[in-house]
């Protein structure tokens, strides 16, 4: 299932619905059943329940909405967390110069960087060197701590693309060479189109993965290439903090970032970034 | 006027309440207007309509439960973020060797390190390194961005004492030298013991704050020698974020920190810290 948040002018605020289809139109859940939470934190934290009723919903022969009718939202908001993963593909290791981790790399995003699959990125005063980064995102369908790998994808919900959006100067030069302003700007995070439910996807370490600016491909790998994959990446985060339903783990950029090229590149005001990762599908994010 | 989120048997669920005084009983918000919101964070995004209830219930003569038949909870739980400076005050750079920054150090904990003025800290098995952090929370209690230093304070709701736990084997020398896990363990962030609005304090900015483990005194200072005050922290960090109503920002720690004593000093089982601030109160949280 490609579940999704979505607004459209005939509906008050946000609602859930589901994708049909990558790239098809939206079938609005809570009209199906109006017992359903609105919010997806809401809706994966009743688990299961929840989960079969939008199977149902699925199987049912529900009107679509075209999707010129509707607003695309992330498909998750106010998550407690957003958790990332620094120099995850051994490729993006080399174009640093840096030795592949011997354990995950953590840093961190607020929520509130978290903005649509088809929303602006907001270019910053503060910064003159903000730059792109496809990363696969995790979203965490299960309470948990000390999850074992062996245990792991019974916590996950599914996945989805993200845009890790960094401001270079801010990540690796100010704030005491602390990570976070420089990932944490305001529209920083696009998440999207839809949370893939796992059962959907064949292996998700085994997708190929695409970042484009201005139609010319600047990333291209597949999430094989993944130094920590999911299982991993669940057991080592879960042994410091409780992991959430609605929870959202960025799983590092493969290479190809503009910070390393000679010269670097810097996203500009009127470029347009799409990141694509198979089966889950592509989000477009204009740079303004 | 001093805010808290309860429990008590007779009840279900988290309250919202108003402390009686600094170490007083509890009067039941929720009871006084069952229209108000259970949660802080949506408490404090109502404004003015909801704060004007509370101190219509706090002139009426209502009952008041007795302290020992409440449990604190932190007054409050999942907010947007928790944002946390470094260095911030002027004899703890002295103490551990490096200049005064000159713009404050962002850092975060994650809202699932949240927990209440008395509960425990538990040592994570993990870390050898667990040390004390005192600190002076501010609570935002209006939305903004790009706020000017002049305009902070009409964002800030209250004020509350926050215990900052640190990991420093996994803050200075682990995860690439990215501070975020070894200070956001789970029960790495109580606060309390309630939310003192900011028209019940003299001057946030002239309180004495106080560390004690098992009765000594670790940290003795005064919120005067914080390096940036609210008002710019505030206009710093809306800078890059939109700060939301709950937000919590914690301004650093005075000197006394166990890891820059000779030789250092670390928290263990079955220790007892007390963190106190002037005009808000104390919390006391026993180490498991």
């Amino acid at each position: 299932m490609r579940l999704v948040q979505f607004q459209a002018p005939h509906l008050m605020g946000p609602h859930l619905g589901l994708e049909s289809g990558n790239g098809g139109g939206v079938i609005n859940l809570n009209a199906f059943d109006p017992t359903l939470p609105k919010t997806m934190v809401e809706f994966l934290e009743q688990g299961e329940a929840t989960l079969s009723v939008a199977r149902r919903a699925l199987a049912a022969q529900l009107p679509v909405l075209p999707r010129s009718e509707v607003t695309f939202l992330a498909p998750v908001t106010r998550p407690d967390k957003v958790v990332c993963v620094g120099m995850n593909y051994v490729d993006h290791c080399k174009e640093q110069n840096v030795p592949v981790p011997k354990e995950p790399i953590i840093f961190s995003k607020f929520a509130s960087s978290i903005v649509g699959p088809y929303d602006e990125v907001i270019l910053p005063p503060l910064s003159q060197e903000v730059d792109w980064e496809v990363e696969l995102a995790v979203i965490i369908g299960r309470k948990g701590k000390h999850i074992k790998a062996t245990d792991a994808m019974a916590h996950v919900a599914g996945f989805t693309v993200a845009h890790d959006v960094s401001a270079r100067d801010w990540q690796m030069r100010r704030n005491g060479k602390q990570w976070l302003l420089g990932k944490t700007f305001d529209t920083f995070c696009p998440l999207g189109p839809a949370l893939v439910t796992k059962d959907s996807i064949a292996d998700p370490h085994n997708l190929k993965i695409y970042c484009r600016v201005n139609g010319e491909v600047v990333q291209s790998s597949n999430t094989n290439q993944m130094v920590f994959k999911t299982e991993e990446l669940i057991a080592w985060v879960s042994q410091f903090v409780t992991l959430y339903p609605g929870d959202v783990i960025l799983t590092g950029t493969p290479p190809g970032v503009g910070v390393f090229r000679k010269p670097p590149v810097f996203l500009k005001k009127g470029d347009e970034v799409q990141c694509e990762i198979e089966e889950l599908g592509v989000i477009i994010n204009k740079v303004v």
